[in-house]
């Protein structure tokens, strides 16, 4: 069959029209550029400029800002010492406004804020290599449209299935929920989850599961621009009619359309549950409102909400609340096979998570506790879930 | 039950570590401001900025660079007349440096450039509300890894299943073709496709169906960074190993997968393709290598391309082909149930189109030709997908 040739000539012909000229425009420059030492230049290419630097989460805590210095072309240039296998947001600041990096697309969206992203992996062991994607066998992403009856609406979610899915066994499902100001992208985005999950799986690390990750804002059927309110600025203050606390009472929601959509083991041993912050605490109300329906439980940077607040801790609440402490007494009582709260040590919820141990240790209830550095970001999320997720269905 | 209750204040204390503090940072002012007359606004802070501009697709053709004012607040502002419905994009032209809007955070990659977006609308009988996420059923989109034995490789596609295929029927199929520097994220970002086929599917103007987006570039397994080359530049001269012309090759591949994993109608009249600029090419060269697989064909401003160039044109190719002319026979031999050419007025592709037409006509082989305004731009083509999706399986 004589084939049809698509010259390059051709190619480049329809890259030339005038309307889409600016699209096929190369950066005069290629940023960033991550050294094989480790070590990351950006260079920015803007010869009119008076004062350029780059300002990223370059350091364990808190962002950092580089100063650039501009060469005889018009290139501002700066290269970080080594960094740490990560994956790593940044942009430019540029005569005092915060441009992102013209070089590249690939971008990130934390609550209201774009950045650019790279990723520094030294090896096949580290944590930059897990979010990467690899030349490993990859899972499905699916945007799916849910029935909540609990919240009465439709409602969005994101669905991992793993690679081989089609193949005809029943596979164990981890709920992953996300944090205040996140939605159904989050973990996907922002958490690498379908790149940890598929390096895992593919390592032998991680048993073949779905991943569900619904979203946790009640109020919303979906992420900004995602369902019919429009382009609206994202954040929580955005669009807010029903507490953030209501959303765990519909979890058996999500559970039920999974198990009756997906091939599931639709047993307790075949479901765990995790999320960070807002998502640890609705891992936390899930453990107590449903507590025979999941075997794992991860509490992520937790937010152990309880009402009753008045200048009282979390102890006290957790113990002046005889409801919770019924419902503690049931979850902890029908033995799950995993409850492990994960913390960093700079976490602003540290003490509540104190306070919570404090509570479980004097009830004897038995759970896993990880501490590391660091504090209330995604470096540690990532890492939580990378931990968590070898610990589940085995 | 007790509800425990997540205080609006505990939120905000969530929202205000340090770490997380920029995340949160609204904007001054809100950008862009669609107005109720269809003017839009744009607003950017910026006190100490010389000259500030936005530059967006707000005429039919070609770009357009309103200067904009700053007011004693530091706010650079400008109202544009009243826009047609439609969706646009723009950024903003600082001080000699291009500036997405900090104000918004939806943005759309088109080959190498994110642009900012927003949608106008009137009401609901125009294009802006079909480009919308409206209260509708909601298809679900999934990004889905099939196994091409053509192109020896596993790839990535993006598949729209519609409201309500979870209730045991099944469904047509439109596999939907993307063009040169575009990817399987093409159509259903750039392109509105889900949103498209949501509102015309709830209008009762288009029939519930599948729509499958592959990657048309036969070197790449995925969209850039979604496969193991890493975080590339875009564009297809990124990755080059064969010609484009080989991905219609390995169509089947696609086609067979679908079928064998979703409730589709596996026959010829439940079968539709179209595409744009290449991707017309491409259907152009699915009709010929497999004439009887599918009974709706769809070239947008498509790149006719034939082998034997060297100066002659579409149409002389077309004449000297005999192979092609062969299966040119075969295919419309076969009475499909629609062949549809749409191209804009100022597509410089006009020519080819005009020598393919004369071709077809002095064969006598019956075709629609829709012809319009403007270039070979995606205002076009989510324009032709509207209406050719309205044409499909009645």
């Amino acid at each position: 069959m004589k084939k049809m040739i698509f010259s390059l000539a051709m190619l480049a012909l329809s890259a030339s029209v005038v309307a889409q000229q600016q699209l096929w425009g190369r950066a005069e420059v290629k940023s960033p550029v991550v050294n094989v030492d480790g070590t990351v230049t950006f260079n920015f290419f803007a010869p009119d400029a008076q004062k350029v630097a780059v300002s990223g989460d370059f350091k364990e805590i808190g962002q950092e800002t580089l100063a650039m210095t501009k060469n005889d072309r018009g290139v501002w240039s700066v290269t970080t010492r080594a960094l740490n296998p990560e994956l790593y947001s940044y942009s430019f600041l540029v005569d005092g406004h915060r441009i992102l990096d013209p070089a590249t697309t690939y971008v990130n969206r934390d609550v209201t804020t774009l950045m650019d992203i790279f990723i520094v992996s030294k090896d096949k062991g580290d944590k930059g290599y897990l979010y990467k994607v690899n030349e490993v066998a990859h899972g499905d992403v699916a945007k799916v449209w849910y029935d909540s009856p609990t919240l009465k609406m439709k409602r969005r979610m994101t669905i991992y299935t793993p690679a081989g899915y089609d193949k005809g066994k029943r596979y164990p499902v981890l709920y992953l929920l996300h944090g205040a100001g996140g939605d159904e992208n989050a973990w996907s985005e922002l958490g690498r989850a379908a790149q940890i999950l598929d390096n895992l799986i593919a390592q032998g690390k991680a048993q073949p599961m779905l991943v569900v990750m619904p979203n946790g804002n009640p109020n919303c059927q979906a992420a900004p621009g995602e369902w019919s309110q429009g382009m609206y600025i994202p954040g929580h203050g955005a669009i807010k009619t029903k507490p953030a606390a209501e959303f765990p009472e519909s979890m058996m929601d999500i559970v039920n359309y999974v198990d009756s959509h997906y091939k599931t083991i639709k047993k307790r041993e075949g479901r765990a549950v995790c999320g960070l912050s807002m998502g640890g605490g609705h891992t936390f109300a899930v453990g107590k409102l449903f507590p025979t329906k999941f075997d794992y439980y991860g509490l992520f940077s937790a937010a152990i909400h309880m009402s009753g607040g008045n200048g009282k801790s979390t102890y006290e609440r957790l113990n002046g609340d005889e409801t919770v402490k019924k419902q503690l007494a049931t979850l902890f009582g029908s033995s799950p096979k995993l409850y492990s709260i994960w913390i960093g040590n700079e976490d602003f919820l540290f003490q509540q998570n104190v306070d919570y141990r404090k509570f479980l240790d004097e009830h004897g209830y038995k759970y896993e506790y990880h501490e590391n550095d660091g504090g209330h970001i995604w470096r540690n999320w990532r890492i939580y879930l990378n931990e968590f997720a070898q610990k589940l269905f085995k």
